[in-house]
């Protein structure tokens, strides 16, 4: 049993690290989190969610690189949120009403996921309540993160929005192809092209 | 004892009716969470939050409506969200990271709110463990409604813009000042002016 309990932590480190860095799990917490986890792998370009489809739970990154996207009315890609390594990702719109995706959730590189069906992640909260402070906490993030692109969005200039981007995150910048760069910063690859060019 | 509980529970029955919609506390939770309540009452245009000070807690709406907005760099105010009847406000990123708020949070009318101080929402969490459940599922529609927002931002003209959120809200739509409907929805009053006198 010991042996068997220690096996399961120690087949999701990541996992396991990112929790407690917000909050404090037992042992004991540990495998039950452990044992409603399923690994998931995707290879590059492989879709995790497609539009019209039910999303059924939340992915946690251990390695790899997601987007999440929708097709616009000019028929474009609009690419909402990208997940990296120790990053969740889902379609809480989907998740929360309860409606099929409007979007996709797709791998740019070849990704190591952990998928938390829903079901199971709202059963947990009972168990674990510090599990519970987790997602709160990580909803949390994720809303101040959103409220800061929008402020960004309404007052930088196109330019600044790139190189204030570009500031922050500089791996990841090198790791995206570039028309996703500039979807995600709601400006046309052409445009992206020439701030590039500008640059040295 | 009894008669103390239920007068307590009795004066804040929207905050409970709005809790007990999305999660369900007992009588004896309901009085724990009241008994943390601070009234508050702001006159029109007085401030709940300025920049450059820290941010205490969460607020909820229970009559009036308000703004939250940040001063951006061509000292325009820029506003990131309103909140009415029934909503939490807060400035978030400030009390997330623990730093002064970089906005304002201000009374557009007179406006009645019930203050949650946060030391005393994290230790009432671990009393009632559905208040943060509920807090989770808040924070988890402020997210969604934020990413939608983005989406709206990049795939929406100004015109179509305005008209979905005249659509989606058309009562709040009356009720604040025109600058400050330009100001959320990232146009200038005078376009607003010009969509307006078009529209009939």
């Amino acid at each position: 049993m010991t042996l068997d309990l220690l096996s399961l932590i120690h087949m999701y480190p990541e996992l396991l690290a990112h929790i407690n860095k917000f909050v404090r799990l037992t042992p004991a917490e540990e495998l039950l989190v452990c044992d409603h986890i399923e690994p998931k792998k995707l290879k590059k370009k492989e879709f995790l969610l497609e539009a019209g489809k039910h999303c059924h739970g939340n992915y946690f990154v251990v390695k790899g690189c997601l987007r999440l996207y929708f097709i616009n009315y000019k028929l474009n890609e609009q690419i909402l949120q990208f997940g990296i390594e120790n990053w969740w990702i889902t379609d809480h719109d989907s998740l929360m009403t309860g409606q099929p995706a409007n979007c996709y959730i797709q791998a740019i590189e070849q990704s190591d996921l952990l998928f938390l069906n829903e079901k199971s992640r709202v059963e947990l909260f009972q168990k674990v309540p510090n599990l519970e402070s987790y997602f709160r906490i990580m909803a949390l993030k994720a809303y101040v993160a959103a409220q800061r692109r929008i402020g960004f969005i309404f007052n930088q200039t196109e330019e600044e929005r790139y190189r204030s981007f570009t500031n922050q995150f500089p791996g990841f910048v090198q790791r995206v192809p570039q028309y996703m760069l500039a979807s995600y910063l709601g400006f046309t690859p052409q445009f992206l092209s020439r701030l590039r060019a500008k640059k040295d």
